[in-house]
C-alpha cells in the first residue's frame, strides 16, 4: 500500500472539493490503486472561519510554513494561485523533500523552468494536471500519452469565460455586454472577469503548453494577447455568413524555424471541430507528428472538474514515487526549441476587416486604396447587412497580410472623415 | 540514460512504422528522455522476402523463441495481431520477463485479464495504446489522466472504415457499396472488410475500454453486435431531416446497476461533438465523475499513427522501468464492477423505424396497431419522402422501448403483404 501524507494549502472552492472528492473516493482508490491518499494538514489564511470538517484543529494552520517543514509529508498540493507566496512556497516544498501538485497556471507559466530544474535536482516530481483544462487530462497527453511526437502546432480554446461569451453572442446575437451578464449569472465569470476576458488567463495556459509540446519557454509578456471586449454581434452575425466561427484561440506554431505564439480573438471555418467546441466547454488541438492531428474536449473549469485533476495527479504521483519531474516534462539541460520568437509585426495571416464607413460613392476606392498602398489583397467583400444608422458596415476579407501592414493601413484608414467609428480586425486561421 | 532493447515481433505494416519511426526520432527520444530504444532482432515469418534495412542477417529471424528467450532482450513489441500465435507470444514474454507492447486489440480482449494477471505476477508491465485508437491517447487518458475517476458511460465512434463509409454516405448521398469502394480505393478499407463493416473491430476495442474504465471484464462474445450493411442511403436523409446523424457507436454504460454494452448504429443528436467526427477520425466521449464529458478526437488508423502509439508505450516504459502493470491498470485482486450485464432483449432506447409499405389507406393503422400492442407508442410520424416504386417508406421515432417488444413487433410487421421488404429499425442514444 502506498501511504501518501498531503499537505493542502489553500482551501478555497478547489481545495474544498479536493477534500470532498479524496473523501468520497477513498475506498475506490485504496482498492483501485493500492494508495491511501491523506491530507495531514490544511493551511488557509481563513482556516479559523473555515474550519473544514473532519480536521482535528492541530491540522488547521495559517502558516504555510507548518506545512512545508513538516516531516510527515510527502506532497504539498498549492491551490492558492497567484505569484506570492505560491511560489515561495512551491520552492520551499521541493528544497524540502516534498513532491509539489498545483492548479496554479500563473506559476507554472512564470516560474516552470525554476520549478522543475529544482524538483529534478531534489529527485522530487510537480504535477499540474489542473492548470490547463481543470479535469480534462490535457497535460498528461501531451507529457505522457503523446511522448514521442513532435508538435507543430496548438490551437486552443481554453478560456471557459470567453468561450460561453461568444457562444451565447452567436446564439442569441446578444450584446458582448448581455453575455458577459449572462455568464456571471450562471457562475461562469468572476465579478472581476478582467483576466479572463482580456485573455490573460488563456496566455498563461498557452505559456504552459508551449513548453510542454514545443519546448520552448516563453515568458507570459512575451505573448501577444488580445481579448474579447471588442467582438460585436455583427461581426458574429457576418461570420456567420460567411461559414465562420469567431473563438478566442490560444495558438503557438512553428513557422519557418520560428515561433508563432498568440492569445486573439480569431476566425475559424464552423465545419473544424473545434468551432463546435461552445458554451463553458474546452478544447486543445494539436498538430502531431506522426500521430496527427488530436483534438481533447471537455469541461475545463468547475471546482469539481479541477478537484479532478488534482486528484488524478495525486494518483500518479502515489503509484510512481520513484519518478521524477524528468520523466514527465523530459530532459531540460537541453533547449528542444532552439527556435525564435517571431515577431507579432512579422506574422501573417488573413484578416476579417469591418470597416463603418459613411454611405456614399468613392468610400470603397479610397479604402481598398490604403489597403493596396500596403501590399494588402482583398479576397472578398461583403456589405449586405444595412444598418439603419448613417455608418454602414463594409467587411473584407484578405489574402494573407502581414501584421505590420494591416496595422498602418488601419491607423490611416480610421484617420478618414469617411470612417465613423474605429475599424474591427479578427484574425483568421486556416486550419 | 535508460537502455532498452527492444525484440519486434511483426514486420508488416506498423512494424515497419515503427521501425522508421524510431530511427528518425533516435536523437529526439535520447536527449529528451534520456533514453536509448534499441531494436535488437526482428521477427516476422516472411523476414527473408521483408529484409528490414539496418540489421545484420543475425538480427533477423521467423522464429519467436529467438526473440522471447533472448536474454538481451527488455521488451518484446508484439505487432502480428490475432490470437494464435500472439497469446503464446505474449504469456512467454512476460514469463521470461519481459515487458510486452502490442497493438493487438483481439489479443487485449479476449486475453487482457490473463495477461495482466501474469504481467502483476511477474513484476513486469504492458502496454497497448495502438490497440484502440492508434495514436490517440486514449488508454494513456483513461488509465492515468483520469484516474481517480469513475465512469458512467463511453460512446465511441473507434472504426475509421465505418465512420468513413456513413460520413461519405451522409456527404455525397450514396449507397453502401459505392462508399465501400471509396473507403477501398483510398485504402481505408481491406479488401476483406468484415471484421470492419460487420462490427467485430469495434467490439473488440470497446471490451478494452470497457474494463479499463467501468472495471468489467466482457468477452467479446458476449456484446452485442450489429454492422452498417443494412444503412440505406434513405435513413441517413431522414436522419438529417430529423437533425440526427447515424453513427457506428460502440457504447458501454451503468443503468440501474446493470451494464448495457453494445455496438450498433446508432442515431445522435447533430449538434453533439461526436456527430461532427468524419471521414476516418475516432472519437471517444467519456462521461466521468467529476471530470464531466471529455471528448479525445483524432486519427484511429494508419501505419504511422499505429506506430506512434507503439513508440509512446516504448518511451513511457522505459522511463517508468519501476513500475509494473497494476500501476497502470489498477488492482485486479477486486471485482470493480460488481455489475450484471444487461441482457439485451431488456435494453431500452428510442427507435428509428423505417417500414417499406404499399401506399394505401389502412396501412399505417394496421402497422400502429401492431406496434401498440406490444407497448410500443410513436413519438412522431414521417412519410414525406415519396419514391417512384410500388412501396413508399413510412418512418416513426418510438418512445423509449425494449428490444424485445421491438423484436417481437417487426417480426409480426414484417410478415404483412402490406409490407414489401425488410423494416428497419435504428436505435438512438439521447446523448
Amino acid at each position: 500500500m502506498n501511504k501518501i501524507n498531503i499537505g493542502l494549502i489553500g482551501y478555497g472552492n478547489v481545495g474544498s472539493g479536493l477534500v470532498k472528492l479524496l473523501k468520497e473516493r477513498r475506498n475506490f482508490i485504496k482498492e483501485k490503486f493500492n494508495t491511501e491518499l491523506s491530507i495531514k494538514i490544511v493551511c488557509d489564511r481563513s482556516i479559523q472561519k473555515k474550519k473544514p470538517a473532519g480536521f482535528s484543529s492541530a491540522q488547521l494552520t495559517t502558516d504555510y510554513r507548518n506545512v512545508v517543514y513538516n516531516k510527515d509529508i510527502h506532497v504539498v498540493v498549492e491551490l492558492i494561485g497567484g505569484l506570492k507566496p505560491a511560489e515561495t512556497i512551491a520552492l520551499e516544498s521541493l528544497r524540502n523533500g516534498k513532491h509539489l501538485v498545483t492548479a496554479n497556471k500563473e506559476l507554472v507559466a512564470e516560474k516552470g523552468k525554476e520549478l522543475f530544474r529544482e524538483a529534478i535536482k531534489q529527485n522530487r516530481n510537480i504535477y499540474f494536471e489542473a492548470s490547463v483544462g481543470a479535469g480534462i487530462p490535457i497535460i498528461n497527453a501531451v507529457t505522457d500519452g503523446l511522448a514521442g511526437n513532435k508538435f507543430n502546432g496548438l490551437y486552443g480554446i481554453i478560456n471557459g469565460t470567453c468561450n460561453f461569451i461568444l457562444s451565447e453572442m452567436t446564439k442569441t446575437n446578444c450584446s458582448f455586454a448581455h453575455a458577459l451578464q449572462e455568464a456571471q449569472k450562471k457562475g461562469y465569470a468572476e465579478n472581476n472577469p478582467t483576466l479572463d476576458i482580456n485573455g490573460m488567463d488563456s496566455v498563461h495556459k498557452l505559456a504552459i503548453l508551449t513548453f510542454l509540446t514545443i519546448g520552448k519557454f516563453v515568458k507570459p509578456s512575451e505573448i501577444f494577447v488580445e481579448g474579447i471586449t471588442h467582438i460585436d454581434h455583427i461581426d458574429i452575425e457576418f461570420a456567420d455568413s460567411l461559414n465562420l466561427r469567431i473563438k478566442l484561440l490560444a495558438i503557438a506554431k512553428e513557422v519557418d524555424n520560428e515561433l508563432e505564439i498568440r492569445v486573439h480573438p480569431t476566425l475559424i471555418p464552423k465545419k473544424h471541430p473545434l468551432a463546435s467546441v461552445n458554451g463553458i466547454f474546452n478544447a486543445l488541438f494539436l498538430n502531431t507528428d506522426p500521430a496527427g492531428d488530436i483534438l481533447l474536449y471537455g469541461q475545463g473549469a468547475g471546482q469539481m472538474a479541477a478537484a479532478s485533476g488534482v486528484a488524478n495527479d495525486l494518483i500518479n504521483l502515489a503509484t510512481r514515487h520513484s519518478d521524477n519531474a524528468a520523466t514527465r516534462i523530459g530532459n531540460l539541460s537541453r533547449e528542444f526549441a532552439n527556435v525564435r520568437l517571431r515577431k507579432m509585426d512579422q506574422i501573417e495571416t488573413k484578416f476579417y476587416i469591418r470597416f463603418m464607413a459613411v454611405d456614399r460613392p468613392g468610400v470603397l476606392a479610397k479604402i481598398s486604396g490604403i489597403l493596396g498602398q500596403h501590399g494588402i489583397s482583398i479576397s472578398s467583400l461583403n456589405q449586405k447587412l444595412r444598418h439603419r444608422s448613417s455608418a454602414v458596415p463594409i467587411v473584407m476579407l484578405t489574402h494573407l497580410a502581414k501584421e505590420k501592414m494591416i496595422r498602418l493601413a488601419l491607423e490611416k484608414i480610421n484617420k478618414l472623415q469617411i470612417i465613423k467609428s474605429k475599424t474591427i480586425a479578427i484574425r483568421m486561421e486556416n486550419l
